[in-house]
């Protein structure tokens, strides 16, 4: 069953639930499923709508236009999706294959919803990957004196593309706030620590010299300042003292492929909502 | 804040989610949370609302009456209750402690809101609990000739002290249908095990002999078939080859009290629907 | 470093542990690693020791013979790997990918230390991932009148390709007695639920039915009674009345790949050892 | 079965296994269970050894001072314990109960062995708990111009009941660096976040701020840097966009009172050696 679905955020207001579904209500739709979220605290009001797209009776740009007006009216901020319209993801990656591998087999068994038009690197390493799943990949090596020049290109293929979302799939580069502002909440990065802990390089190292008991990896939107973007998803592995750094890097890569295909298919099914510094994120249903 | 939280369940029908926010929007409530799920497969619908009950105009039996005639113009199965009222919870327990104290514990530090009036055992050794805390405690020992007999000094109990919940708090015996009956929906049992699998006496032994790498705990609504009744939580917890059925006993004993207490203030917090053998569990916002 | 790996179990008897310790020091061993454990309820100790390669001064084969007599004196039952001979696995399939996808990338990232000399499925439906990966795919049809005779070409091939492990990696048929037996505590079955719950067929629909509230996989070596086995490893994953059939089934894909790798992996390490219809799993370090 | 339990540490040196379980064997002892660890990283071995204490034919003195002898020509630092000795453990408390009621009734129900001869708050509101399990309370309040005059009557108080243990079980104050050397390596301190995220001040509300995904807590030895010490336990839990500051804090408590409970009883266990700002802790078997 194809879906439109609404994602809303606003200051909260009373009546605006009965207010909606008795918009899309009026227009025909029966609702599939209504999530909401009230932060009280914020005074933030927070939803996420699916409706039956064969209800639909008009062009989806008269929808659009015409929710725009009872949307402008309330000071709604919202984006509206269409489960048949596939979104395009290019991957970004170093020398790591683990987080590639996981995201191309979803993808092809049918779990990751999008289309994988590239897969970009600054190493030619994982090449092979892409050639198995007959992805066209480009090698794009960063020379440290001209980063943005590589960015530059970069930003091509992806505009040449129609790329709608960029993972950066263990891709070991920090990115210019020139290159995030284009695609200012599309890029999703994995790192490969339990935000806030253990920012920057070198995490697993740190973890075993500081004898965590469990290490973790966090899903988030890229922003201007490392690791500092609202986070999607996280989760952990618990180790022991018996585990050298390369053994946490090793059990670590569990856990960073799990969460960051989960922040992807969250992102894809339009499920997350960005609101400053924090994330909704709607739990899935099937 | 003080709320009126109502669960409802039906067919599914088109405009439903429009037609009852509609209602409450009407009546000039402003809904706090609405939690809505909708079972494609079974045609079923359910919901949740948390209303600030500040925004009553009438009555709390006006509301309910205005309700029940536009719940019935669509077979809604529905309830209504008042956060501000306070249910009354019987614990009922044998020999062990760790869910009777868990629980007791959680309500005085003001995590479970409820009253408890009393604790009925079949065996006099956790008497001493009642007494630290308070709590009347009445000891009605089971004979296994005339089981009937006993229950029915519980009923009464249970009558007596208006008791809306009773929590089988590890109490090792096997209820009548009667009771059941007299209590449908409003009994909840902890099972020392990860529900289908060992059902039954001795969990932890045949977990042992097994050799599960994993074992877990299941709180569900008693029925008259034993262990069967719809499971409101389960947990688990990782094992291994070193632990003894002793061990594992030990080590179950805090999946055991976190899933009863969890599925407790599920309960209390109206938050569970019973829908055939499966509940409708909605998750806990603060 | 390479190492020479043995397992060890017997009934228990005092002084085993220096005496066995003992035995290496005076052959000159720097014992890297000791697992150990006593089962004092089934008065059984089981053992695993981690020794130097380079401390080896004889040949192999005069290890193993003289530490024949060693164990014979004391009725150990043992074995003893070399982790530079690397074991040949058979990977079985039918039409699901994710498994084994799953095992193929670990076993190319280096995480999985192991030959994959070929895969073997009922159904000609994977091949492709066969070839994305360059190896040999045999495509043996079940014929339901003739299963022995498929049974028999799959032996054939295993035993022409020397294969010392065989992992049914979402392998959806039942083997005959006398497979199981040619390959005694050689083959590794994936079961899509947490035994001893759902055994046998369709355990998502079962699952949804029951209601629960956690589903697992067991990955378990394969004996003559189905999904009876001892168990290798188990996990779980939180689910919620939202999920369907489907929905679990797709949940569940991540936990069912998780378990049967770690299982491979741990029987690759030398780090299982079968007792019973129990499993001792000593914990890996690195 | 009363036993008698060394903890070994020392730079790694070849056959230093055979030569300790040879020492015990030789003076009549069954080992009834050895774990071993080297970090092959650092050159260091850990040791944690159970012996049966109805083996034991000298005095306990005899015992150690022989030991001593041994593992001065071996460089070994250790230590002997005997299951029959009950350890002293005080528990510091402020205005929180989580963490005190779970180690208590832990403690009552047999699952913590040790003896609490005294609860020490610097606000007298947990009183009432103390007297509920009869437990001598001394409140101290702390008078932020003479600070060191308060820890000064705890340690008087410490040593008067001849403390072995210092659990600080949500005990809100920083302690002097006289007070920590004085019970070096013998203080317990749970931190409620996933160390070494959010440490110090109010971790729950910085934890809403940033949007994390899991909230956790740490047990770690309390050493003069704050929130800096080996960490013994950790443990974490899934939380959402739906918690405020205060929800977070109320699903936190469920994660303080499991990882300090764990901690103090592998503690008490003789299971953790610490090694440098890290530990070792070795699993329990039962």
């Amino acid at each position: 069953m194809n879906k439109i679905i609404f994602l809303i955020q606003s200051d909260d207001q009373k009546g605006l639930l009965a207010q909606i579904t008795g918009y899309f209500y009026r227009k025909g739709f029966n609702i599939l499923h209504c999530q909401q979220h009230t932060d009280l605290r914020a005074k933030k009001y927070y939803m996420r709508l699916e409706l039956d797209l064969s209800d639909l009776s008009s062009s989806r740009t008269d929808l659009r236009e015409d929710f725009a007006v009872f949307a402008a009216e309330r000071g709604l901020i919202w984006s509206c999706d269409f489960s048949d319209t596939t979104r395009r993801v290019a991957l970004m990656v170093s020398k790591t294959s683990h987080c590639l591998y996981d995201l191309i087999t979803r993808h092809k068994e049918g779990d990751i919803h999008c289309e994988i038009p590239l897969i970009i690197s600054n190493h030619p390493d994982l090449e092979y990957v892409a050639h198995q799943f007959k992805i066209p990949f480009f090698c794009l090596p960063v020379d440290p004196k001209q980063k943005q020049l590589q960015e530059q290109q970069v930003i091509d293929l992806l505009r040449r593309h129609h790329i709608d979302l960029v993972v950066l799939a263990r891709y070991m580069q920090i990115l210019t706030p020139d290159f995030i502002n284009a695609y200012q909440g599309r890029i999703i990065n994995i790192h490969h620590a339990f935000l806030p802990a253990f920012q920057g390089a070198n995490p697993y190292l740190r973890a075993y010299q500081r004898g965590v008991k469990m290490i973790g990896a966090t899903a988030h939107f890229a922003t201007e300042d490392l690791d500092q973007g609202p986070i999607i998803e996280q989760d952990v592995v618990r180790v022991n003292h018996e585990l050298s750094p390369a053994g946490l890097k090793k059990v670590g890569k569990d856990v960073e492929r799990m969460v960051l295909s989960r922040a992807v298919q969250a992102h894809l099914e339009q499920r997350v909502i960005i609101s400053g510094n924090r994330t909704v994120v709607f739990p899935n249903e099937h």
